[in-house]
């Protein structure tokens, strides 16, 4: 079967050529980054965000290449079709309309020649309502006393992109509310979460676009049980964030409401639908929610809007393109320098991992080499303490560094050695992206350094509702740009089908052994089978 | 130069024969795992930790062939030699003696002919002593009130590993104190703890060999000026954990108590010794901090004493050595089945990538290339609704499953679909493992599932403190197993400084500049002079 090498093998070939010209020694960074005019040259402002790639492996040539490239992938094109509600999602015939979910502009978006923004607004108006009536204290509990505790049970894309801008805003947060997230189909999980809440106080978010996820209905199944228990009605304690018609859109019995979700929004993509806007608005008020939403459509229409050279997901898009299949770098570590920031790694990691962690193009064509990129990340300094031992004398790790210049709490830092917090952590950030590009040449190996490493730098003014939002539209822009420069289709994940069919089958063979205890377990194989005798017993072989 | 490349020439040009034949599709995992005697012959227990590598692309030869490079790098001689207390630190002429920190036995083990466990034994009855006496309230904050909250002050391998074991065991911990961490020196992660504790009722931790460590001191400076100004003695709400002599040992009026920790103990294999105890035993009671080291110590047994064929962490260590720098694979993903394990991969995350991310060897020779691997993971089943397209479908992924037989909850979990909440997430773990060894062909290229995906799958009786010990010491005696066999010195880490040198030059133009508004940052190059002017004027440039 010929396998499928991008679009255009010439300029493929040009730039596997051009990139291992780069290794030759007058291409390594420390000499790039000599010239006065590289960071003008190689940063871009745009949507709000600062992003700096003079410490990538690139020079001008580089782009040029891979500016062809992305014309030749005629990326900037399908992100408008995107935009526009074309069914770039190819696979499951659906549109891709995220962004659709924070457009406040008058101009429609239609699927299959009908206008889906009076939808969107509608929901974003009904969870505007919820919100304000239930912080009012007018929706309360079955006991009649005002909720102060919010769970989001969902998993995957229903909680991951939550709990990044839950974190990043939580010096905003109504304190009188907490907000837990119950994901895992884990007995800790729902344990630990049951012992922190009061359940007469507690308003349980499902969300689950079929309502048929299973983790999501084993664990609603368990709270609807629990407040039974407790003499509570489940129905005055629970929401739905569901699509229209699913079983978890059944009205009043069920639950206090049910907000609408759409086909045309995955659930990786879903933190600016109600998925993240029921929990973000009951958690930090819907004003900061809709601050963080026009911030994400700002990032938006540069993505759409700027010139090629300009604009910042689809520069940034090219890069990984460039480290990963081009230098061959097989992973990505995002260090915010910033704590608020820390979820958002564990975000892109889903965001970007299962939209892009792919081996058949959009036409069904297997690739020559997988897509996507290994993610990871924890905030700085914390990672120069912990893995960064690697980033400078292992294996190379091209990294994003982010750093906000204001930070939230402005509190009096003092000073120790002559800057405060903000700035030791500052040289922090500036001295690793130096260190990881110029390297230390030594007598000694053990204390040589090689440098040539990469990384972007982004900046964020502050950490307000609206940078959260850029940012978060950032890292989206940039992952679906990755895509279509791949030629893949970011916006399926049948790689996760496979074990949801294989755990059905061991899910069977448990359930006949809770039925029968002399069950043996025979539709397994012999590996499975002795773990099932060793979990159905309790106890270690041997 | 000539560069390092293992032991033995000969055995690694086998193994890299060997490695290549692996590719035939007569070794695919398919075939592999069909044979009954598969789990039989590949899976191993001891110290108390069933390891299955049944999955991992192993045949009996591998098997041989890593035992034989395991038996040239002499790993188990050098292991004991480390228990014994030889200088293995070669390159800082120190021991590594965290085994010690847990060894209950009465033999001595001799650093420079002195038995070092009357000192750590001092330190750990110092560390009863003074847990016991504040949970019953004979220790208090310069109010006379009870404390409330702990705050461990420590960046890297003095959080990490307490982190980890904190969450672990916090269904088990005592309720009425509560265990922050604020290691970053980030205003965000202060502002924060400032903002959830009582000052009154708060005892910080601080915790810092060399009693210099910037992002500690710079935070040890801040507290002080807090507490100081709000009517508080710094000097009885604080404790120490530092070097005997360090300036962080300076008696009564610097704090309640000085815990001493020793230079043959570094700062990521610290967790059994006062680096974890102090605030281990203040959060769960010295008990369980004692329960949690002899667990430790069985482990720590089995990997001195096992015969190679059945020695858990030095099997595992010749796994990553196979997977990494045979079969190419660059990262491994820790995944387990249990959210209480939610901090183990940040913490091995630092402990193997900090001691093995190395680019020359022991004597100081540059590596082939370099050893060490990329760590990440979240627990399951998340990761299967986040990252798992990726492993199944982009990149293979070597991943380490962890189950746990019996769940700290004991709590009714009903059943729906026919199982528990427990047997719902054994069920995923099972089917994961199984899929990505098994794959699934398809005519659809979109749905093919190549399979041959490696894995271990780890499993624990409970989690009791006993086996979180355990599974650490697994963890430490793993990375430092693949250092012997790598031929590389996991104790330290030089590749740490350079940042560190850098920071404090720009710290410099910092200070220079809060001294002088004009200063015009003329020490640094022109792309960090235009963020230190972006970071003064506080905006974004253009």
């Amino acid at each position: 079967m010929e396998e499928y090498r991008f679009h255009h093998h010439q300029l493929y070939d040009r730039l596997v050529h051009h990139a291992q010209s780069m290794n030759g020694d007058g291409y390594h960074l420390r000499h790039l980054i000599r010239a006065d005019s590289r960071m003008a040259a190689f940063s871009a402002i745009g949507g709000g965000i600062f992003f700096d790639y003079s410490r990538q492996r690139v020079d001008v040539t580089t782009m040029e290449l891979l500016s062809a490239l992305a014309d030749a992938a005629a990326a900037m094109d399908q992100f408008a079709d995107m935009a526009t509600g074309k069914k770039v999602n190819v696979t499951e015939n659906r549109a891709a309309l995220h962004m659709a979910a924070r457009s406040f502009s008058d101009v429609p978006v239609r699927v299959d020649g009908r206008d889906v923004k009076p939808d969107l607004k509608s929901v974003l108006s009904q969870i505007r309502t919820f919100s304000e009536t239930l912080h009012r204290g007018e929706v309360t509990g079955s006991t009649g006393q005002a909720f102060r505790h919010v769970v989001v049970v969902g998993i995957g894309g229903s909680y991951l992109g939550t709990e990044f801008v839950a974190r990043a805003l939580e010096a905003f947060a109504d304190k009188s509310i907490s907000l837990e997230f119950l994901a895992n189909v884990d007995i800790h999980n729902f344990g630990c979460i049951w012992s922190r809440i009061e359940p007469e106080r507690t308003l349980w978010v499902v969300i689950s676009k079929s309502y048929t996820t299973a983790e999501t209905m084993a664990n609603e199944d368990l709270i609807r049980r629990y407040m039974d228990a407790n003499g509570l009605d489940p129905a005055k304690h629970l929401v739905t964030v569901t699509s229209k018609g699913s079983p978890g859109d059944q009205g009043a019995d069920q639950g206090l409401a049910a907000f609408h979700m759409f086909d045309f929004i995955g659930g990786r993509y879903s933190v600016t639908s109600a998925v993240g806007g029921v929990p973000l608005s009951l958690y930090l008020g819907y004003e900061r929610f809709e601050r963080f939403l026009k911030g994400a459509e700002e990032m938006d229409r540069h993505a759409i809007e700027a010139a090629p050279t300009e604009n910042i997901p689809l520069i940034a898009a090219l890069l990984t393109v460039w480290n990963t299949s081009f230098l061959g770098y097989p992973q990505t570590a995002i260090i915010p320098y910033a704590s608020p920031l820390s979820k958002l790694a564990p975000h892109v990691q889903q965001l970007n991992m299962e939209s892009n962690g792919k081996s058949v193009n959009a036409a069904g064509q297997f690739l020559a080499e997988p897509a996507g990129t290994v993610i990871f990340g924890e905030p700085g300094t914390n990672a120069q303490h912990s893995f960064f031992q690697l980033a400078h004398q292992g294996k190379a790790v091209p990294i994003d560094f982010i750093g906000v210049l204001n930070p939230q709490y402005q509190m009096d830092e003092g000073r120790f050695k002559g800057v405060g917090h903000q700035q030791e952590l500052w040289a922090n950030m500036l001295a690793q992206a130096t260190a990881l590009a110029v390297g230390r040449e030594s007598k000694n190996p053990a204390k040589s350094f090689s440098g040539n490493r990469p990384s972007s730098t982004i900046v964020l003014e502050n950490l307000e509702p609206e940078n959260v939002g850029r940012l978060l539209a950032f890292y989206e822009a940039r992952t679906i740009y990755e895509a279509f420069i791949w030629g893949i289709n970011p916006f399926d994940q049948f790689g996760v089908e496979l074990g949801k069919v294989t755990a059905g089958t061991i899910r069977s063979e448990m359930a006949a052994c809770n039925e029968n205890s002399d069950y043996d377990f025979n539709a397994v194989d012999s590996i499975n089978r002795k773990y099932l005798q060793m979990l159905f017993s309790g106890k270690l072989p041997g």
